[in-house]
């Protein structure tokens, strides 16, 4: 069996997290984690701009098989909204380019899939993410979150498993 | 005097209108305009950077010197706010990705600066677009805003004119 390579994304324009898990039937293990922080004092589109060719260099050198990211929850904040959307905008994009295909998990799924419920908190994510790849290391919370939306798409068997039956 | 290029771009995931105006002292002149339409039947992703790639297609063929895009207002609707900013989040990024500086202007200052009134519906814009630049021909609704923030980005003298005092 071959190992899929899965990029998880946790969009951000001030902190962007990304997280690659290989899987390979139920083995899960930790490639790489990281965040992309573009400089605030650049104008929005320069800082977009970053995010988008920090994943392009993630891409690049990782070349992973298939992407994954959290569909964002709006609540009545439309201003927040518009804001997480730009970033948001900007990773699928990048993934794209690549001809990645991207999957996209409510909150709730990823929580359940790694946790085991759907209202888990950040620390029970990170906790268990850590637990279940114990050689990641040291990490913040926008790569744990990365992370976890990996594991979320491993767990639900990736595309290639899907499409493949 | 040198002529300056401006990009102006109403971004949107189902038709991305851009524009191009040269603006050389008070003399204002159409170049082009166009609309992208990413195919709805594709992911998101590749959706969203089907714009990318048809904004950095014509950023590489006209080289324009500066870009303007109309700062988003946002209503209640949050889940509307969240689709626009991804497609505004790659606009941007796109434009950022050739070095160009890009301006916001809002809507009721596009409006004032083309029509001369803050509330001027969106037939009148169409219509002082086409009457500013009269070798325009025809043009869709998204070509004609998108040519309109070119053009008040022109009138507010560009960030060249600005710097340069």
């Amino acid at each position: 069996m071959t190992a899929i390579l899965i990029l998880g994304v946790d969009p951000g324009l001030n902190r962007c997290g990304w997280g690659l898990v290989a899987s390979e039937g139920s083995r899960l293990s930790h490639v790489a984690h990281g965040v992309i922080t573009p400089s605030a004092s650049q104008q929005l589109a320069s800082r977009l701009h970053d995010v988008f060719e920090g994943l392009i260099g993630v891409i690049e050198k990782y070349e992973p098989h298939e992407a994954a990211v959290e569909e964002t929850f709006v609540n009545s904040n439309a201003r927040a909204a518009l804001v997480l959307g730009q970033a948001r905008g900007v990773a699928l994009a990048a993934a794209a380019r690549r001809g990645l295909r991207v999957a996209e998990y409510a909150p709730a799924t990823i929580k359940k899939s790694i946790v085991g419920s759907g209202a888990a908190d950040k620390t029970q994510i990170a906790f268990m993410v850590k637990r279940l790849l114990p050689t990641a290391g040291e990490m913040t919370a926008d790569s744990a979150d990365a992370l976890g939306v990996a594991l979320c798409h491993a767990a639900h068997g990736g595309f290639q498993r899907k499409v493949g039956g």
